[in-house]
């Protein structure tokens, strides 16, 4: 149980340091690296930072808002008697809600504010007002349902807005001090305990997320019947009880293999990670060597065949399921951005139970490219779905479609708050302490200008990263000797640092780690090469066959048409390897809140215009290009449909 | 009215003779071509002759049981009151009813069967007791609706349903002479004219089919109310009024805009596609050219970017509908059997109308690679989607997927009595009749072997199409001078024709017509040119970005896991254009009712098993095959998945 510590938690395992990890891909021991507690680790300017301080200020308060206009606080009230009428919108309503608030916690966190504190004031009073004497709580369920309680748990969700309220009571425990939405939040668990797990009753709910809730609150409270009803909720599924009890097909709600015999995500791409991170945090609370096997093949399972090049996962519209393996179409991927932040989740718990740089990699990945793209610069408006690609007359059809650009909610709105919360616990993903024989460790993940504190140490990190590939860090205070280690990408082949002058090798991949008696002042710089990189799919990745994507530093890169010269459309751009190593970086400070632009040469493809859809092939493709070649600027895909919404590729094929 | 024509009809219009139909692509006139009456067009032997036959002995008396079994008729007994209980099924299980009525009605006219005849019989009695007094029908709305009527019908199928019922009286009248299912139409049709309309009830069902139901119901009995009421419901459509009256997005349910105004079908494909065949024979019995230049348009826009290279549309899993321009990718083809054969009874519609050889093309296109493929070769079981790929470790999950292979029946049971009725009136899409001054014309678009018997003239088809590119045509009987035509694909480029021994040119993609005084025992021969096709697409459709087809004939071949030898993966086989060429075709009469086989030489993709899914891209493609070729069979595409179900590729990768 660690009460300081914020967002995504592990309470301390055996400790061993990073240093000595097994480089064997399955870990031995099930916890390496502990979170830093609340509050150490602190952006304070630089990139992410201002998509925090954006997230704070508006998206937060528009939140607010919405919560009070969609419905979703006037649903609780209803169910609390003290308004009338019928409830709103899907069943996981409260869910906004709870998202919303954990995100208000964690910003009370970074920095008070007594608005914020008493927008958490208000909304605690009406979602405990809302909850039955039992402690129930579920105000969709409550409304409509006239009585009945977990008889649909396939689809009632009625564990997953638990999970969620877990979640937040711990952010607005651990970030306010105040016990209102805590007090809920037990009285809730205590309830599930009493009415859920072996010999009572044994059912889970369609939609995974009270696991992880669970152990959150066990951490919180140190009530062990949490952790053990978590883990009967891991444990049962997979054995066919949503079938035998509602007939459903199980593979959607990740109930058709049990998590340790599941080797590649299947299913719903939400419920499946979230299942996963779960039960990560499991493995980790009760030295699970076994499950946390498991989750490392499921893991590579999923980074092998079923994550795009951005980190996105899911590629289905329908059910929003993973595909089969390789199944990764740019068009219609879903990629949906809630996927997106239970894969960090996951990622962010491997990585605590291995220290494997792997885990932090995706986490990079994923955050730049497909989390990001969620929300728009001005942090007012989102995508539910991260296409890959849009053509130039794509129809805008039912509200998740790309083609309508980022929306300011949605009908069924579980993006946008849970990239508030995101974004709020980000300074959480940046690093960690370890402690092995004595000495201290202090691990950076991500890099982000700010302080970090743990271990008796602090330091410093400036950088102007992703744009920069330098990283400096400077040690402000030092206990003697302790170990820094500083993530070098695995794309960063080729990086050099320096400590206290002095070069070192690196290996891209794997953590640069340093262990010294530092003084006050002692500098570490890591430069990461930000040359252009173009990446090409394995080949059995069908839909993207004879193309490439253009990447730097962390950042996936996209053609935008509102870019492009007249005449030249998104759909037929082509272009050249050996032309685009060639392409020149330029910083736009003017430009998206400022972006590096990567001007690729590209072509345009000829003969699409002319003759039928299918034609007689010639012993060799068609050449596809002309020979003029222009310039034309791409931008980091995360910031696409910033402007105006037009054609957008990331996948570029070869001329 | 022309109560003695089979299937797919359209009253008289202006008489022209294709031989002097405008090249341009908007016929200006109204109708040129005639349906031959029942029974004029009869297959007797061959490819076709051998799948109705099955459809006949299998197809047909199993889909009898599953009415039974699946609750069909126990729905309509209920909603009798003869039988208690709650509706079984999607609110649409009435349509299934009528779809195999309409199939044993046609099958009763190909050959009169004593229990064909007494289940027609049974049924027709079962439908005859559910209807209400005033003609209203639809049993599982008259069970479950509590006395509610067309208060959801954007969802409700009401019509949809009449619409079937009116096909099946239709063909049922026609087939049997017996009046018991025109009866019962008529008087829902009445009730129908008497609610819907201007001033009366102004709204459309949310699933298109009653327009051609009502078009085929006024041709039968003359009454002009249901044409009236046909037109009617298709200039309502496009006009808001499912958004306004249910706050549905319209674009699914073909009313975003008029179908005067669409230049590209969109939404729920077989919606489109039903509407868009019943539009066409509302402009052909209306003579309304600017519908019909409409319909060309959007049959333009169907055939240039959302149609596969089968002949199948509609891309989307979500929501069964057609994606974006060029959105067309083989592995989430949606592709659904219902869709096929909307777009056969359209492209029919649009060939009557205009005389032009494309839109046989197209069925024929589609009948072979798109319809065909919705059954088994034993008659016994379905596909609803139509994957052009399957990859060797895809995931099985809902009924609809084709890692199931093909399946006994469905939950939603659209498509197999769909197929049965479509193979039932086969013989009525392969010839028609004209008569321009005073001279008759006999146009041959489908090649089966059997008689025609048109204007006077009475010809004798031998072929052994698909396998063989001889069609023979002898003439037995003959009034004089007439004009005999024959379709040249448009696939046939080099076709070769004899007229009573002398050799005739030939354009491929247009009609042979042969004008002359005919004597009995005349021939005329055309030869068309088997030779392998190597087929590519257009670049815009980027998810077969370096593929080819393999083609023969009007065949679509695939190459399927079972032929292959061990370790060569279908996902992974690799192709040579130029060595394509070399593909030996050979007969197997031994082999899935026999084929010809197609020996395609292949290489196996090298460098798909190891490194990560992205890595960085060389300055060309990174060579994906071995040295190596093997030889390995292929076969036509609709007969894939009746041996052991694997892995299975439309489109091959080039080398």
């Amino acid at each position: 149980m660690t009460s300081t510590t914020a967002g995504p938690d592990l309470a301390p395992g055996p400790a061993t340091s990073p240093v000595t990890a097994p480089a064997a891909p399955t870990a031995r021991a099930a916890l390496l690296l502990h979170p830093v507690p609340l509050g150490a680790s602190r952006s304070t300017g630089g990139f992410w930072f201002e998509r925090m301080q954006i997230n704070r200020r508006q998206a937060i308060r528009t939140g607010y808002d919405k919560l009070q206009t969609a419905g979703n606080l006037r649903n609780l009230r209803i169910a609390a008697g003290v308004e009338q009428g019928e409830a709103t919108g899907p069943i996981f309503m409260d869910s906004d809600v709870y998202k919303w608030l954990e995100a208000a916690g964690w910003e009370h966190a970074r920095e008070p504010d007594p608005q914020i504190l008493g927008w958490i004031r208000e909304i605690t009073a009406v979602v405990a007002a809302a909850q039955a004497a039992d402690g129930y709580l579920d105000s969709v369920q409550q409304v409509r349902g006239q009585g009945a309680r977990y008889t649909d748990l396939h689809w009632s969700h009625e564990h997953y807005c638990a999970g969620h309220l877990f979640q937040a009571a711990v952010a607005v425990h651990r970030g306010t001090g105040e016990t209102g939405l805590l007090d809920i939040a037990v009285k809730l668990a205590d309830h599930l305990v009493a009415t859920f797990g072996p010999g009572r009753t044994e059912e889970v709910d369609g939609h995974p997320v009270v696991e992880m809730g669970l152990v959150e609150l066990f951490r919180e409270t140190g009530n062990r019947a949490y952790l053990d009803l978590a883990r009967w909720f891991v444990d049962a599924r997979g054995h066919d009880i949503i079938r035998t009890r509602h007939g459903a097909e199980p593979t959607y709600f990740s109930d058709r293999l049990p998590v340790r015999e599941t080797t590649s995500p299947e299913g719903h791409a939400v419920r499946a990670i979230y299942l996963t991170a779960g039960a990560a945090d499991l493995a980790a609370e009760t030295g699970d060597v076994e499950l946390l096997d498991a989750l490392v093949r499921q893991w590579e399972g999923m980074l092998s065949s079923k994550t795009y090049v951005t980190g996105g996962i899911g590629s289905r519209w329908d059910w929003e399921q993973f595909g089969d393996h390789y199944e990764l179409g740019p068009d219609r991927a879903y990629a949906e951005t809630c996927a997106a932040i239970a894969s960090v989740q996951w990622s962010w718990r491997m990585l605590l139970a291995t220290g494997e740089a792997r885990y932090a990699d995706l986490v990079e990945r994923t955050l730049f490219n497909a989390f990001l793209p969620g929300v728009s610069l001005a942090g007012t408006e989102y995508f539910y779905v991260n296409a890959l690609q849009l053509r130039h007359d794509a129809h805008a059809e039912e509200e998740r479609s790309v083609a309508h650009g980022r929306r300011p909610w949605f009908d069924c709105a579980c993006c946008p708050p849970n990239i508030m919360r995101t974004l709020s616990q980000l300074d959480a993903y940046v690093a960690t302490s370890s402690d092995r024989d004595g000495v201290a460790g202090v691990q950076l993940h991500q890099f982000t200008t700010g302080e970090v504190q743990a271990g008796g140490a602090r330091v410093r990190v400036d950088t102007d990263y992703p744009w920069d590939g330098t990283v400096r860090v400077e040690v402000l205070e030092s206990p003697g000797e302790f170990e820094l280690a500083l993530r070098v990408p695995g794309w960063a082949e080729g990086a050099v640092a320096t400590v206290v002058g002095e070069p070192v090798p690196t290996t891209a991949g794997d953590y640069l780690r340093v262990r010294r008696a530092f003084s006050v002042g002692d500098v570490v710089e890591l430069v990461l090469p930000m040359t252009v990189r173009i990446v090409e799919a394995d080949p059995r990745v069908d839909a993207v066959r004879g193309c490439v994507v253009v990447e730097r530093g962390p950042l996936v890169y996209a053609v935008e048409q509102v870019d492009l010269p007249d005449g030249l459309v998104a759909d037929d751009v082509r272009v050249r390897v050996a032309e685009l190593r060639d392409a020149r970086a330029e910083h736009r400070s003017d430009l998206l809140d400022g972006v590096t632009v990567l001007h690729l040469p590209v072509h345009a493809a000829v003969g699409a215009a002319a003759g039928p859809l299918y034609r007689p092939a010639g012993d060799d493709p068609a050449p596809q290009a002309e020979d003029t070649v222009q310039v034309v600027p791409s931008v980091p895909y995360y910031a696409w449909a910033n402007r105006e919404l037009g054609a957008m590729r990331v996948w570029l094929p070869r001329a």
